[in-house]
């Protein structure tokens, strides 16, 4: 076991972009537990566009994280000290770890590793663990997609949104995928069956909704937000639902973002529009993970990983979900 | 009866707020009925603002009304023709009617005019028909107010805001509402018995929901759009629900309006939005009636009317729903 541990200190709170000042990799000792604590050596770390949210000074859905001490992020480790009675060394245990090395967390904030037989533990805590619900709890309790209607998903070669297309897939639905680059567009079709893909960045994406979707949209599973957003909701049909995930474009946003310009639809065509954070329903993840192990021993579940190794790339693999430079799930190696 | 019939006919489609010239009262025969139509003699019309969407070329929830042809509104007549075995000469009927003394529609599109005891039949057009289940199914099936909870209703003191206060008050919420003007705030208070007042004419709307509203705002039934959604949708607690009755805010705008600012919001605090149109509930209009008349039978719902004369009037009329006039359900009674 080392003597130091290198953590992401957060600085300064980011305005837009986050910039190399904004978060610094720094040693120091490796944390003791308080009563009810663990220290965990963190294995793997994943890397979410929601991290960018909880940089900032407004409260999400949970304190943001306080400027100088390490930054938050959903976490895989090995429990090496315990004041708790709910682990023991050893465990290999999921949560709201630290861009760190060693960390000392709430025992209760955190859960075993799901056992999932067949799946190895780095992909069941890429995939199963966080982002197979966030897709499953979107499509199935507010996009509720019928056999035959169209289903559009933005962001849908990233994590959620490869899965999310693949479970609408699966309910019977005709998907249509939104991308950045022809690259991201050829895994939505080919990797995961999805009927049609638009490249954002080479393609009108109102021409080509238009063209993909010529009975109109019923679902629309939303990572992204802005301009994306606004096409979709000027081609919902009646009763359409939108399942907001995230908005991605305005993460990063300086300036305060306009909302779709198309807003009057949902009262036009009583358009349902719904956010959602996955940690609400950590009660049924169980639900979750049975649906997506029953369509992954029929072939009907594809996902990517896009690993990097070690603590000091954190950074930068962070901001790979900005540049879409990403190929599948950003998730970071931290130890062996 | 009269041999020539007065109506108001569409001859441009306005851009912004309707001229002079797009709509203009012309005198022509009286119609007659084809198969499976009745010719009504207007009694009463009813002043909304959806009337204004209704004179767009793109199509809402039904057709635009045609250019060349008389305007849509609702209706209250006296059936005087009847080529349909639905209605016999003498019922009194209600539907989408014409801006005219006499019109010739199709019998299915009406209903007999409920009978409510103890209720003027005009009271029963004007608020039992369409306000009141509006107010009913967004409070009720997308609001869904909790005791205790805070609910915000904008238009307040508008035909369906009044009455969508008063459900969310019988329905054990606290409630504030929005209206223009300290003489409208006075009836919120007075005369619906809602908790508070905002004058967004006169005060800083963020202010006042700030003071109003100390521990967030659960629900907003909203009849407005705009800025005034933005402000409230800021301070939307987690699970908040807003019931998207109409956007009068949006209607007359020539340019495209942005939506909320705070739709970041509907993620961070998992809020819903929905959309809705009351004609969509026309089988479950007796549960409304119900739920309404029980409660004005206990004292618990009460209505103001405003009432111009003469089909010469209803363009003046229809203005005060966009000036911010009118002092409670807008009609014209055209004949006795």
């Amino acid at each position: 076991m080392s003597e130091s541990n290198r953590q992401w200190i957060l600085k300064k709170r980011p305005e837009g972009a986050v910039r190399d000042s904004d978060i610094v990799l720094e040693t120091g000792a490796i944390p003791k537990p308080a009563e009810g604590e663990i220290v965990i050596r963190t294995l793997w770390l994943s890397l979410d566009p929601a991290n960018r949210a909880w940089m900032n000074e407004t409260p999400t859905y949970m304190d943001p994280v306080p400027v100088g001490g390490p930054m938050y992020g959903l976490a895989m480790g090995e429990v090496v000290e315990s004041a708790s009675d709910r682990f023991s060394l050893g465990d290999r245990v999921v949560g709201l770890g630290r861009w760190a090395e060693y960390a000392a967390v709430p025992a209760d904030a955190f859960q075993p590793l799901p056992d999932m037989p067949g799946i190895p533990g780095r992909d069941v805590f890429g995939v199963f663990y966080l982002v197979g619900p966030t897709a499953y709890f979107g499509i199935h309790d507010i996009c509720e997609p019928r056999a035959g209607e169209t289903v559009v998903v933005s962001g849908a070669a990233g994590a959620v949104g490869s899965i999310a297309g693949q479970l609408a897939k699966a309910a019977g639905a005709r998907v249509i995928g939104i991308a950045g680059g022809e690259q991201k567009c050829g895994w939505v079709t080919d990797n995961y069956g999805i009927d049609g893909a638009i490249d954002y960045k080479n393609e009108d994406v109102g021409e080509r909704l238009d063209a993909l979707c010529p009975e109109g949209v019923d679902c629309f599973f939303d990572n992204v937000g802005g301009s994306i957003l606004d096409e979709v909701l000027g081609r919902m049909n009646n009763f359409g639902r939108v399942a907001q995930c995230g908005a991605i474009s305005m993460y990063n946003a300086d300036a305060p973002q306009p909302g779709p310009y198309n807003y009057l639809n949902i009262v036009v065509r009583r358009i349902k529009i719904q956010g959602f954070i996955v940690l609400d329903h950590i009660d049924r993840y169980p639900e979750a993970y049975e649906h997506m192990a029953g369509l992954r021993s029929q072939g009907k579940l594809n996902w990517k990983l896009e690993e990097d190794e070690g603590i000091e790339s954190l950074l930068s693999a962070f901001r790979k979900l900005f540049s879409g430079e990403n190929a599948g799930k950003m998730m970071v190696r931290v130890a062996a």
